[in-house]
């Protein structure tokens, strides 16, 4: 996995990720390599839970999301990706003031891509890994996307 | 498990339901017993991602969410639910109106419970199974949700 | 899933089950219907791990190998199936004289099949459950095994 | 995590290891520290699936296993672990003369263990990282191991 992407994939794919429902999650694009994806979020009261802590499913989409911007990078400009399914531990609570996603490709393929996402929890100056994800994705061409279902 | 909760249990754990990130998701609860917890969510743009279907990490958060609330249901009342894990599969894209979530507590205890999630596309007037999920949670007594880190 | 399995096609995935690994396991086929695959092993000390219980690899084992035979039963006969990912959950340890795994196809298709076995452990007379599983599997042209890596 | 180990104990469990079903499988430790264990098998017959590759089962209960020990070696010796729940990817068809399995905990804790496991397949004089997992553990006293179901 030596490829590079070029500036403007690399900017089409930071514009692209942030929409719809990430748009609303207020999730922000830091990084864009081949097979790397970084993603940050400051956290406000509409990320907690009922204790105060960041809630599961904002990782959760963040590291779902981020895993599949990642694959992204590695296929060709008329594939999609689509979440096959994930799996995500939670290591400790999270409560900072920002999370921060790191997303890696660790086998890449024309068909199924599987990523991995650490999220981060930024607090007291420092960073804590508070979830690990394993996503499996699935490249799909841009004109079969409809006859998937 | 043949227990049953309170009216007031029920009304509490409906209304505690809905907070922070998940009253930001617009989610709404539907139906609660002992061991079960429903959700619904009228879909809006704010839920769809890149290619217009419904976001994985609205079905993950929705899934995740309501799959502890289905714990909540089976705790004493000085305990918290966190979620420890969770693995969701997406088995077809959706993009009803509505996502449906029902969530079974399949084995209780007082430290480890284990739901399972399904989370139903409603559209042209019937349900299809979008996503399956299961979810391992703890139970944490009150006293101790700080020391937890 | 309305569809039927042959006799012919039943039988050879019957004997076609049990090999390598899978014989090494001791596992039997006790029922196959289309989208739909049970097997039973009875327990031995070669099944139990260090505290005397059913070793949670047996019951992996079990739960991945019946969900890819279940998955067999719905593709056509060229296609071989491969596992892409599992996650399984145990409930509650395993100690009586056999298990027995049941494996459904919960979403059928011609490149990813996903699959959720449960298998029960037998104890005094009656079947608890003992984990449960998802399963992912990918259906691969018997040409296309080769070029897969 | 900059603890260690004794001697004695790091001993005690590469023994303890190799017990039942595991033994049945002919895995054989390699190397064991604190919060890491390494595990190996040569491949033989008794290891393959129908297609000639190394059945993911074998992947799966080395890796699970395997970090299970990892889990042990953080925690008191008058606690067993147990596993809570795995997910693992088949990240490349395995095939090899001999799998190695490095598993490390990613998140300590008295009674919650986390660990990840890598499981390489050693062919043609190099590693492929031929599988990954996330492990959740559960530490119990050992005086409480009959009562937990």
């Amino acid at each position: 996995m030596r490829n590079e992407i070029s500036k403007e994939r690399s900017s089409f794919l930071a514009k692209d990720y942030c929409q719809g429902f990430i748009k609303h999650c207020r999730f922000e694009v830091e990084d864009v390599k081949w097979g790397y994806f970084q993603s940050r979020v400051r956290i406000q009261e509409v990320h907690r839970q009922q204790d105060g802590f960041i809630h599961a499913g904002v990782m959760a989409t963040m590291a779902d999301h981020t895993a599949g911007y990642a694959a992204f990078t590695t296929v060709p400009e008329d594939y999609q990706i689509l979440t096959v399914e994930f799996k995500i531990n939670f290591l400790r609570p999270a409560y900072g003031n920002a999370l921060l996603c790191r997303s890696r490709v660790i086998r890449g393929g024309n068909k199924i891509v599987i990523s991995e996402s650490e999220v981060f929890d930024e607090r007291e100056g420092a960073e804590a890994l508070a979830a690990k994800a394993l996503v499996t994705l699935m490249a799909v061409h841009r004109d079969d996307l409809d006859s998937k279902n």
